[in-house]
């Protein structure tokens, strides 16, 4: 089994959507996607392109509100590609006699191949080789080659290559009542020789999008013009091409395309930039070249390798693991730091529609991989929070806060995108949506700068972005607490946890609960953070930073307080209740349920449709309170607690974690990632098979139906970071790279390549071994350590420790 | 005398646009430029205003030939904010009697304020105090109060607010017969309440811009809410609004305007963002203090200290210092790194329309500066080269050459924008140009960066961006360079060096030279660093990118080879040839000259209305082989000098120096920049002397008329380094920061505070000590070294030496 491709024999219909979505292709500036095969049954391949940060902002009536929502574009469509033997039917897979379908992604090289043979009506016999890049080598380019076989016959073939700016957004179903239409056409026209133009531009932010393409044809490996023909439509422009082949011939048609927008740096005007772009452009096979290359290196930067005690096995999770980085660092590019691009990480990639591209909390899942890979990626994603703190202070003051107040999902400029209603498909009736109450966002984007910094040592990222951030955030949770006279303590009012399954206490009308364990706990760590940020910037950073923010020792004084009073619930033996009252809620009958559906991942619409409600019950959707051990040491949380005057025992972890997976249906992908990893040390097997079920979670697509939407990013990424943080135990604290393996049974030998400050690491685990070598480095000595020893890295050394 | 004070008494209409120039005000993101009184004689404020980046292209047809122009856009003004009595006619300084009139730029805190009387033609006398801002604590944000006093008079008065897209470009005399018009206009309207807006874009590049106006008024200090009447034309809004005012009545209005542009990111719609911007804006006062917290910020990075023997002369020369430091931090600004701006530096800032805002090599001049005050601003402009490499390359490559090769005029996607013939405006006639021969701007480029990490040691730059572009200059010196057999050495040839006036042979059709001695020299010099990068990039960094490169041990045997063999041309006594048969030239009659013509710096056009060349003659328009001396140190020069198999003795640098002093006439301003830096040490009043000539450039306008077109941001910079690099002779070599101090005479002590490395330092020299201490920071220790000695400098230590 390769473990470096994905590959399907044979078409199927049903499977299509998902399989496109887990093929797609991109490069962090443009991702294109399979499939929606009913849609452009015509073509060979029918792919809508998404454009990355091409958000367009409509006002749609649906149930009698008006919603303002916040689209990804689909770009021009460049894929269109197709062809027709003596003027007979375009060809159409739908049409034709299949006798052999191949589609394959080759991950290590970034190439999607389809291959087949059909036979069309007059019994034709062709064979069809179709390849395709986006380059990772040069962001602006993207390319297909078609080779055709007459099998049995000699005939005249036309081929049609297009650039389509009709597309709609229609990726969603239960979108479909919203606009769909976010793209005007501007111009099409035909450049020099070979190439041809279509500009559109989004029809609320006028983003303006040029692609042009050059379509060459070879007849058995020699170019050859044929007649040309240039269709023209409003939006659309196709080139028809005409020749003669011959039974054996082989024909070949290149499509190399480019792409540009008004937003991108370094251009005059991107008609004139993307026709120059594709006249320069080398050839298919150079430019496949260039791209595999950088994927190599790519992967010679990312790929982790281990041993399966049981070979086939490690295969198969290989192999998901590879697609997991694959669509990693097409989302979270290297492109998006050479380019500029101002994008966060979209929970669903940029791979389809749902949730129309907006940035949530996935990066907390993201980044800490990323950081100990190619930090210089997490800064810039970073940078799309910075770019957008403005705004979050104006939120902050809007809802009469201090401080930033992030947004629960972001979009373009950076204002709060959550719905507030929100539609249920199963019962089909829209309900009030209070998650934009999920304040806890705020502490994640905190947690990523300081995991940053502690991976980097950074100190210009946090002097001039990484500070000021974490102190508006810091700043924010100070003034949402508010004190409790009679408790003597902080509390935090009225937000959401992580479980979107809570937004009120039932039987009220209220909105978001009290005190969410998760909630309050993270800002302490924030507070505490941001304080301790104050004593790390050099010079007089500090002083001025202070004196920007207008940062006084009283609300300091406040913010020391709060470390020391902030209100946790608990109840039973030891359980940190997820919410102030939690254990008021009835305990849901779990059994009655498994038996009465066959899914019950998403109870929420199933109690809706009943007419019930998850609010009333012990149920989760996915891990809160046990986010808290996902994100921080025992030592950390310890620390906290008792500072806050509450006991932390040894069993409190297990204790709980064993109360809440007991209540928790995994309706989020990103919930079997938190309790595989909080399980790692304490129930190696059990955190093995929810570690199985989490990599299942896009290839099997789980949720049944959400995969062919866009895939699941924050899952992706965490199932890789289970393997190279969570088994390695790294931890950097007070300067040093702690690590603390504890491989899985099944694993015998894990090995990485981590960058830490400026040092590239070789590191190695066996059951009894971990060793760690540095690549040359002109750096600092830096401190690795296991259990209470800590050694000394310099140069190209290494350090081998006993475990 | 306030160093921090420029003002000026008395209206001068002659001297009005230099005066403007030298008080602009801007932010990076945008400046306003002041005057070009005759086109708004009608306003109180003319100003034209620039937008960085909005560069527009646009063919003309001039002298028979098509040329393609790549122009500086100015922007929609805002400013237009007049006012008129019992509806008589608008104020007009040319209509009025001025009684007293005041015009002073705060330097320290960033304000413009113009304070006069005037009597009308009705015996109104008012008094009125305009005070300007653009926020350098929000880079969106500029704004304007004006307080009106009637001192004899009470009556209905009326403000006129507008914006006027009607904007041209005719800064320049000799432009006009060029296209003037770039902007078209696209919408106006008003906004909520107070808000007025209007929308234009580029007529080449269709980059969109909108700026938004608030404008309020206030009676004694209540705000108050007159009829507001709106005139709206197309590319021009102006709000009206008419109110009573009683005699010793204080009148102020307040025009808060906001500005974004298509290319801004974290952005939705530009309408949108700009007139929301607007509306949160606050009061001109907060906005005021918000911006004067941020110079001050800026100035406590940025200022120098030192005791001048002659108090007066000391606070003259602080105050052009301080000058010439407000105008780089206006043009190289803070905000082209927190706003990506993609910007490089233009050699007239963005002050005037001269050079179209084109890039040419004056960073060489201004980015050492920088690196040790805020070294991200550097590396930021360093970033506009990058994202031109592979325009670059693609120029090396059409030319017949490998690697990159950078325009000597660039613009906003990278290409050659050297004009092909050019204008001698004392003739008449337009002549060829093959000033883009300037190849050694490559040089430049790579000594920046080079420069830049031996003062941060910023490894992720040079990773992923600084290594690629000097091994790329350093490839195409390579390819450029040919191997001449008879004499077993590499030429440059037909290329033109810093020194304008020599673009041929006497009497030749040819264009360029052959072996241009600063040219080879640092062709050389790039190569050696490009080698020794090699070595310094950490893990597989090197490997990689050799590999993406393509670059083979061949190519780096011939780099090494180069570097033995290089060609330099001597004549006389160890004269080092400015370029190959420069000996053979005639010597210039100097003093002939300089009693026919008053100035003669601008040799080349007077030679050329006389059919005469400056190509015949041992004459230099601005330093161009002691440009040697100026970049690179004596210990550096003999190096390469002696494994090139030449002899460089300690006479060879005073010698070189005396030679080619005598025979310049500072036609740049660069020039005397440059003298004054190589003759510090060998000849101290000399030196003292062309340094404060350098000082006067812009101040006096030495050119005679050069500085209203926009000031000569190089000379600025170069001014402000002599006294920080030249003066303390600090040099960073193999990880140790050098010091070498060599006050002038007429300076007793000298005291900066610079970054170095992580560190912020104080630097205290005076005649017979030197002090370095270190402010807070938690960097690795570094080494301070003086002569022969060297010390380690670690937290916050200092470390003292005797001179």
């Amino acid at each position: 089994m390769s473990v470096w491709t994905v590959s399907y024999e044979g078409f199927d219909p049903k499977k299509e959507k998902l399989r496109e979505a887990l093929c797609t292709l991109g490069n962090g500036y443009f991702c294109t996607r399979g499939a929606a095969a009913e849609a452009s049954a015509n073509e060979v391949h029918y792919p809508g392109t998404y454009l990355p940060g091409g958000y367009n902002r409509l006002k749609t009536e649906m149930a009698g509100k008006i919603i303002e929502n916040e689209d990804l574009v689909n770009m021009p469509n460049w894929l269109p590609l197709s062809f027709r033997i003596d003027h007979g039917r375009w060809f159409s897979l739908s049409k034709v006699e299949l006798l052999e379908y191949e589609q394959k992604l080759d991950m290590e090289q970034g190439i999607l191949t389809r291959n087949f043979r059909f036979k069309d009506d007059e019994s034709h016999i062709t064979q069809v080789i179709s390849t395709r890049i986006v380059s990772m080598a040069d962001p602006h380019l993207a390319a297909e080659k078609l080779v055709l076989h007459p099998e049995n016959w000699s005939g005249r073939v036309q081929f049609r290559s297009a650039i389509d700016g009709r597309v709609i957004n229609d990726g969603v179903a239960r979108y479909r009542d919203l606009n769909s239409r976010h793209l005007e056409p501007m111009t099409t026209h035909n450049g020099a020789e070979d190439v041809m133009c279509l500009m559109a531009r989004t029809n609320q932010s006028r983003l303006e999008i040029a692609e042009a393409a050059r379509t060459r044809i070879y007849r058995n490996g020699h170019l050859v013009i044929p007649d040309r023909e240039t269709l023209e439509e409003t939006g659309y422009i196709a080139q028809l091409f005409e020749l003669e082949a011959d039974q054996k011939d082989t024909l070949t048609i290149e499509k190399v395309m480019s792409l540009y927008t008004s937003r991108d740096p370094a251009i005059s005007e991107i008609g004139l930039e993307t026709c120059k772009k594709v006249s320069r452009a080398e050839a298919f096979d150079e430019l496949q070249a260039a791209h595999g290359e950088a994927w190599k290196r790519l992967w010679h930067r990312f790929d982790m390798k281990f041993t399966d005690r049981d070979p086939d096995r490690g295969a198969r999770i290989a192999k998901i693991l590879h697609l997991h980085t694959f669509h990693l660092l097409q989302t979270a590019s290297l492109n998006t730091v050479t380019m500029d691009l101002d994008v966060g990480i979209p929970s669903r990639g940029w791979h389809g529609e749902a949730y129309r591209g907006h940035i949530f909390w996935d990066e907390l899942f993201i980044f800490p991989f990323l950081n100990l890979r190619l930090p210089e990626i997490t800064r810039e994603l970073l940078m799309y929070r910075y770019r957008r703190l403005e705004e979050a202070r104006f939120a902050a003051k809007e809802a009469g806060y201090s401080g930033a107040m992030f947004p629960w999902q972001s979009g373009s400029n950076g204002r709060e995108e959550t719905q507030t209603i929100h539609l249920n498909p199963r019962s089909g009736r829209w309900n009030p949506d209070n998650s934009h109450l999920q304040r806890h966002v705020n502490s994640a984007i905190a947690y990523n700068i300081h995991q940053y910094y502690q991976a980097t040592r950074d100190t210009e990222f946090i002097s001039f972005y990484g500070a000021e951030m974490i102190l508006e955030i810091a700043r924010f949770w100070s003034s949402l607490a508010t004190y409790n006279r009679d408790m003597d303590r902080y509390e935090i009012l009225g937000v959401m946890g992580p479980d979107e399954y809570h937004e009120r206490y039932p039987d009220t009308d209220g909105s978001g609960l009290n005190n969410n364990a998760y909630t309050n706990v993270m800002a302490v760590w924030v507070i505490e953070r941001a304080m301790a940020f104050l004593d790390i910037l050099p010079g007089d950073v500090a002083e001025h930073l202070s004196l920007r923010l207008d940062l006084q020792k009283e609300e300091i004084g406040r913010w020391r307080d709060i470390t020391r009073r902030m209100f946790i619930p608990f109840h039973g033996d030891g359980i940190i209740s997820q919410f102030q009252g939690y254990e008021d809620l009835e305990e849901f009958d779990w059994e009655g349920y498994q038996q009465k559906y066959d899914d019950i991942q998403r109870l929420d619409r199933i109690l809706g449709a009943e007419n019930d409600t998850p609010n009333r019950y012990k149920v989760s959707k996915q891990a809160d309170v046990l986010m808290l051990f996902y994100l921080l040491s025992a030592e950390e949380l310890s620390t906290i607690f008792e500072k806050l005057g509450y006991t932390f025992e040894y069993e409190t972890i297990p204790k709980n974690i064993d109360y809440y997976l007991r209540r928790t249906s995994h309706g989020s992908t990103l919930s079997r990632v938190v309790h595989s990893w909080v399980l790692t040390r304490k129930q190696r097997s059990k955190s093995w098979e929810l570690f199985n079920e989490a990599l299942c979670s896009d290839v099997a697509d789980i949720q049944g139906g959400t995969t062919p939407e866009g895939i699941h990013l924050g899952a992706m990424a965490g199932t890789v970071d289970q393997v190279q943080r969570g088994y390695t135990g790294i931890e950097v604290r007070e300067d040093v790279l702690w690590f603390n393996p504890c491989l899985p049974e099944e694993l015998s030998e894990l090995k990485l390549e981590l960058r830490y400050r400026g040092y590239f690491l070789d590191v190695d685990i066996t059951c009894d071994q971990l060793s760690v070598s540095a690549l040359r480095a002109k750096e600092h000595p830096i401190s690795i350590g296991y259990q209470e020893e800590v050694k000394e890295l310099y140069g190209r050394d290494s350090v081998t420790f006993s475990l």
